[in-house]
């Protein structure tokens, strides 16, 4: 496989940036173009050293890899003229949080080979390239679905590109990839907005919260930070799959809430002997 | 205020245990006796160094503040055999999440002048003295309940523990501890407890789990871990207060899951900028 010297990312925010900076403390030594919506975003970027330079995607013929780091809505939009725009030997990779829809949109492109579909399982509450880190995805896993859509070739720079981070990578089909994920990351973030807007409707006293407020407090409701831009468009995307999930969500507190009121202690144990049994796996 | 020389705890666990390491990790010089129903606690609290000696309660004459680190319905149970042991110049404190049902307990006893009710804002989801830490408790708060009705030497003793711990303390009536406890500490952990079941309910592949679960996954889902017999007498006791927050948390999950069916996702995009808005509060 022939090295990575340049990479293009369309996208600027927590996950390009991070991406950039990581594989740069990490010792790849590439170049880095990039370019962002948000005009501030690019002066941002350009100053933490996150891209070497900030041009328009149509001018990128020498990047090696294009990653794609924005919303997924967004992401499903310019996909197709990215394709569109690239040499036979460039790769494109998307870096999005839902996957099935996108590789739908583009499933008859004439170009689809050269895409790689991935998603990795890294992020934080906090969005923009001031929030990027240059400690980002190591030990995680990094997912690439319906890998025998993608030429050999585009898969490896992308799997390399991954390993370099640090990551485990895993192989899934973009359709049990969103299922997976409604489990894993997405019903969490919903759970944490309802909490943070539990907790504001009913404390009104909000210098209690911000006095009161522990480390379990401050776990639980952490994801509510998450910006609304990237979000709505993953609970759109993955609308079943998580309406299956919350279904599951809300039936489970509903059990807690029964126990309280018939004040059923030894069922109440029972439910939390059942939660702990997530210490098997989540360590 | 006299010095602090020797202090007893009855429970060598997680609170209890942190409290004598981190008071001993802040250059406090004095003696701890304890005292844990579970022999094997014992045994491991003194290789700790959790204290220096095991002993009966009812030989702790020599102790300036007699600490309760036990599950509160423990708590409540021994508390008024405690209290009718105690001399003149002793102190009793509790450290228990609930305040309002143990104060009513002991309200009527002849001592109750000598006991102080509160709660440290710290915690994790792991119990037993192996789980206990030497930098517990800094920087958090401290709920002091009721504090009228305790002596003023009392008072001043169990506040300079909690200052030595590096804690702020905040005054307020057990009541009103237990509401917002409901809102800031307990909702948590139902939600958390729930969570869990969720997703293994849901996600049949716990390999997927271990493989694919992110910082947001774990952050909210690891109170989960959290003891029953810490836990089920809390939700017990709070149970007025924990109902009335899980409803509102139950019609707060029921609008998402609302927009998600009616595919309004304007209303979504709204109730995420609300939430959000927990930022201002917890940093």
């Amino acid at each position: 496989m022939k090295d990575i010297q340049q990479i293009g990312i369309i996208g600027l925010g927590l996950i390009g940036g991070s991406l950039s900076l990581t594989l740069q403390a990490r010792g790849w030594k590439g170049k880095v173009v990039g370019f962002d919506a948000n005009e501030e975003h690019c002066q941002k970027a350009l100053s933490l050293g996150i891209v070497h330079e900030i041009s328009e995607p149509t001018s990128w013929q020498n990047c090696d890899c294009i990653v794609i780091a924005i919303p997924i809505d967004a992401a499903e939009k310019i996909m197709p003229s990215i394709l569109d725009g690239i040499s036979a030997h460039q790769v494109v990779m998307d870096m999005g949080s839902t996957k099935a829809s996108l590789c739908n949109t583009i499933k008859g492109h004439p170009k689809r080979s050269r895409f790689v579909a991935s998603h990795p399982m890294w992020g934080t509450e906090y969005s923009g390239p001031s929030a990027a880190s240059n400690a980002a995805f190591e030990g995680k896993s990094a997912v690439i679905c319906d890998k025998e859509l993608s030429d050999m070739d585009a898969l490896e720079i992308v799997e390399k590109i991954y390993k370099d981070l640090g990551m485990h990578i895993l192989y899934m089909r973009s359709y049990d990839h969103d299922i997976h994920a409604a489990y894993i990351s997405h019903i969490s973030h919903i759970t944490s907005f309802a909490l943070a807007n539990t907790v504001l409707e009913k404390e009104k006293e909000e210098n209690a919260i911000f006095e009161l407020a522990s480390g379990g407090f401050e776990s639980t409701v952490r994801l509510a930070k998450s910006n609304a831009d990237m979000w709505v468009p993953i609970l759109m995307q993955n609308r079943d799959n998580i309406l299956d999930v919350l279904n599951e969500h809300i039936s489970q507190l509903r059990k807690f809430k029964s126990c309280l009121e018939k004040e059923n202690y030894e069922y109440l144990r029972e439910l939390i002997y059942q939660a702990n049994s997530i210490k098997k796996i989540i360590h």
